[in-house]
């Protein structure tokens, strides 16, 4: 494995691979020196074309902690204000030699047409409404840690469906571990075609939430197209955000999620959020282990 | 002590143990190689919410030289922008595990709210008009140099001390180690209950030179709302610039000083700013001695 | 050599022995693990005033390759913004003790300034319609690798002459060197006093082309005031955009450079950018080799 494009292009074996390697960097994290020199000498750019402080950060702690070197570019002081083609920054940046890239763009495919270009690792750090592959990777994390398993699971994924890339791979991921996924949200935020990937779709939020051992929300995302898509924020909350009742539907061990950063009181309850049912900082907490993981396995695995 | 709120909770030992502290790091920055390996593997993130190239880049210095790991976050990237709240921003990058956060805020009582709610150290590098507790330690460093004594010493403070926290960060640890503070400028400037902090008020900045051993100049701080307190900065100036016709109310030898950045011709003239009396940029140079010896006493203090 | 700040103050040897000192760079950036440790423990700012990726990164590179620390001052976040002058900036930094400031800046003759009130190297990475040293240095270091020599070749230099420092320090440096330059452009891009810097001028591009062994195209850079020196960008492209016909009037086996970012279609023809004589990837894989070089003479030379 050269690249981490998407959860669409993994087997399951692949998947269980990245999570069980996880686990010894977790323990890494836990202890009061959290760095090891397995990336030593190693250059990992971070290009962030879409703003970020949790995933860039997280990549960032991941790279410092296994002792390789950080580059950030954010797209303000970029080439890419100049004219530039980001295919010829890609080029430009390739020729400096730079063993992995980590690219969040707002087009679609981004980072698979960088895999083409260049020649270092490149990780999609999210890609328009595509994917966000490590996203799942740390949800996975989290839920098998909570279930002790990734299969025979019932999982509500709520919210903005079409314009999710944290639902596609998760809905990738789930179900090619064996769990049965449910979306839910309004009928304007379901596309048409997302029953093909092997979920059921249900417009009423009960219906999903009914019996689920997960119940994992979407962030209401104003800064994409989604506001198009209903009224109002109260008109949303009103419907689908996750409260005590709505969540009393499912399994009294239910576990909530959300990939953050959430709006408190449109998708989520401030109670169900800061409850002990919800596992939205365990999630940024593995994400740093499940990230130092897919560097491991890309860039350092025939080393050690 | 594991944070850095403020001065108006430390006393004087605790004051006077960090002054003590920062004279080996400032021997360690007179050195070719300016480099130890105390805080080797342990992480702190710069949060600057306001603008800043001096603390940012004093703090960041003072990280490397102990061979820590740095992380940066400006504003305008962070999830702020996409409606998160602060608290759970804080509570995102506490689940990263970091070591220490060093928070620059306009909103004053921001780094007590977080030590309240994270884990890790917190280190107050300016919040609103409150405090700005780095700054006054490294101008009580540069006048114990400079004059061998904390205590006995005349002090003038001078410019807004109504929104400066620089200037209420020095009062306190002015007053607690035995100095006699006295604040001028415009009415408008100064606050009505400031005496209670032990000061002394005028509105004549001669009076406030007079005899002085220190003179202490303030930025007039036009992104902050005191541009609505005077007319203009040339009317501000034709008062309260610190020009050799004050200075020469101050005693022969008085030291002259200024946080920076400098608004030169307004609140002190070229010719102060860059003669022999001043200590501004020895002011700078102490400044990462201390912020070493902060760094080092919070983070690293039990292991050595 | 304290200082980098242009071309035009170096010699022939001079020259020479950064081009030599590049080799060995060159050699560890093609190692698995490309890092030494020559420059640990010291401190070099990358402070660039104008929006810059390609030239940040390969500096920053070169640095953490070096295991120098490095830091970055972007203008947005500086204290610029709050009034400041420049050199008081400067010689804030210049307290904080770094050992290299890197510095690109829109007026020409700011590292010249920097360098008589601040006491650490200073390299010039780019300055108003000046110099840009390293960008020469790195172009010759190209052709040498090419060709075999920098002396009595034909080099084609072409584009917007007037405001472009790459152009500036080029001339000084193929003219130092014995190589023939001649200059094209429209006649409202070329300086009439450009003659004095020893180059042949037209305004006939296939004239500037004919018999070369070097074309070198520069960018038509919007960002800064070319704009108004042509009607538009097609105008420009249809009499001086470096196409396969233009081309054929070089030697068989001339070199085609840019120094990048460039406009495709605009000043270079998709085909020839990315056609086998281009070396443009090439120069830019130099720059960091050529950049550790500098680093390495400026700051590392007596040790080793």
């Amino acid at each position: 494995m050269k690249h981490l494009l998407g959860i669409e292009n993994l087997n399951r074996d692949q998947i269980m691979h990245i999570l069980e390697t996880a686990v010894s960097f977790e323990e890494i994290n836990q202890r009061q020196i959290k760095k090891v020199p397995t990336l030593k000498g190693l250059s990992v750019i971070n290009f962030f074309a879409e703003p970020s402080t949790r995933t860039r950060m997280s990549f960032e702690v991941a790279e410092k902690r296994l002792s390789a070197d950080s580059y950030n570019i954010a797209v303000s002081g970029s080439a890419i204000t100049k004219g530039e083609t980001l295919s010829d920054t890609a080029l430009n940046l390739q020729a400096m030699a730079p063993d992995c890239l980590i690219i969040r763009h707002a087009v679609s495919g981004t980072p698979h047409m960088l895999a083409q270009i260049m020649d270092c690792s490149i990780i999609n750090a999210g890609d328009g409404f595509h994917e966000h592959p490590t996203q799942a990777l740390l949800d996975a994390y989290t839920i098998q840690k909570k279930k002790g398993k990734l299969d025979g699971l019932k999982v509500a994924l709520m919210g903005d469906i079409a314009h999710s890339r944290v639902a596609r791979s998760n809905i990738h991921l789930l179900t090619k571990t064996g769990s049965h996924v449910t979306v839910a949200g309004p009928a304007t935020m379901i596309p048409k075609d997302i029953k093909k990937l092997g979920v059921e779709v249900t417009y009423d939020p009960k219906e999903a939430v009914k019996d689920a051992d997960i119940v994992m929300m979407l962030r209401i995302q104003e800064e994409r197209e989604s506001g198009l898509m209903y009224p109002d924020r109260r008109e949303y909350a009103k419907f689908f955000c996750l409260d005590e009742k709505l969540l009393s539907y499912a399994k009294p061990d239910a576990t909530v999620m959300h990939p953050g950063p959430a709006n408190r009181g449109v998708e989520i309850d401030d109670n169900i959020m800061d409850g002990d049912r919800s596992v939205i900082l365990e999630q940024v907490a593995n994400g740093v282990a499940v990230r130092m993981a897919v560097l491991y396995l890309l860039l350092g695995g025939s080393n050690s």
